[in-house]
């Protein structure tokens, strides 16, 4: 999805260099270390955050934890910074980029978590290498999880999550879980779940929910 | 599901010995070459029938294969055969036992594919065991497939779809097709799919039909 341009979304970002890293050369590497409060704390990674509720949800349930949303629209990137600020989370950093560069914006093993939201589908099988489930991604998220760290992924789109559970399979990830209607789960599992704005207006829709967790460790 | 007692069955099957294998000693190997009209022909088994429309209808379109179609219910095999002598197919053997001994009545590396059509969900964590798609299941099924088999597996059933998943994943199966809706995926895919008696009316109801076709070849 192309969001509406948002001119103070722009002016917004400009002002705060210390919350986004706006399109940054991929050749450098980022000192993430001085970006966080604390550089201590486990980090978790959410790629299309769009307009953020899921991350800056998650950021402030957990401050024990630092996180960055990866979103390559700069529409999109302030108005997660602007729900940055409302909140004040100081651990939540937002990086307007592509996530095809993941594995330069990210050190080896520094992720316990990546998650993938309601990523567009590119259903045409000539755009398959564009989907952020394509081994091609996988390879990157691989190399910035760490070794213990797992991917979770939700979407509504029938087409991209049965292409993502083949992908996925097929590259040797092991699932941790596996759902293809997350909204009637057991109470424990939908009280813990954390919707994204596609997610709310798709499951008000009636469209089932699915979601995978899979990670990378070697069995 | 357990089917009306059908007092026609028992006596249809009784007097068919060479179409119906009824509750054979597991200890006993079968000898399918005697059984079959043309032994040469490669395998294919259905595991829990029903009524048996799935089987009878592509042991049908594929004279140049043999089929057994293996069920725990008197009453579903004697259907089963009904439709066998129907159809007059010479390539279709009723085994009328259980799939917990499936490697008992198989050769090794016998069987070109395996179909589990809306085998029963088994809901609760503690019938976890029951489930045709559970670990054990899966390691008898690997011993009886060929190198270069594989298996296919449908259901309505989300719980069970989703278990399945997780757990052909987990035992290291491929996956070589998924789908989250096969009645809406494209033309050829609906066109070659063959409609069992559940799928029937559960399509018919609006339930989304799943779809998983896996391997055990080591990549
Ligand atoms: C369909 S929206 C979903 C937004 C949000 N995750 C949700 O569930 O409501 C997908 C988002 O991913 C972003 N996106 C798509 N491809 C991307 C890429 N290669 N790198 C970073 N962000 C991307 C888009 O700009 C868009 O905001
Ligand atoms: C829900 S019905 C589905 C029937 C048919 N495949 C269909 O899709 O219409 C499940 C069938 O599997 C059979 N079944 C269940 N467990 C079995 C087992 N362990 N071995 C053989 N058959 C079994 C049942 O008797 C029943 O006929």
């Amino acid at each position: 999805m192309r969001l509406r341009n948002k001119p103070w979304a722009v002016s917004l970002v400009n002002q705060h260099p210390e919350s986004v890293l706006d399109r940054p050369d991929p050749q450098n590497t980022i000192n993430w270390t001085d970006r966080f409060a604390d550089d201590t704390k486990p980090l978790e990674i959410e790629i299309g955050s769009g307009k953020g509720q899921f991350i800056t949800t998650l950021a402030e349930q957990h401050p024990e934890k630092n996180f960055v949303a990866v979103e390559l629209q700069i529409s999109a990137a302030g108005m997660i910074l602007r729900s940055k600020l409302a909140k004040n989370l100081n651990n939540l950093q937002i990086l307007c980029a592509d996530a095809a560069n993941i594995d330069c914006y990210f050190a080896p093993d520094s992720a316990d978590v990546l998650y993938l939201n309601f990523s567009d589908p590119w259903p045409k099988s000539r755009h398959e290498k564009r989907r952020l489930t394509y081994k091609s991604f996988l390879q990157k998220y691989q190399k910035i999880i760490t070794p213990h760290g797992h991917l979770e992924f939700k979407t509504d789109n029938a087409g991209l999550f049965a292409y993502s559970v083949q992908s996925m399979n097929n590259y040797g990830m092991n699932f941790d879980f596996v759902s293809v209607d997350l909204h009637n789960e057991v109470h424990e599992i939908i009280a813990n779940n954390i919707e994204t704005e596609y997610e709310h207006k798709f499951a008000a829709k009636g469209n089932p929910i699915y979601a995978l967790h899979a990670d990378f460790e070697v069995k």
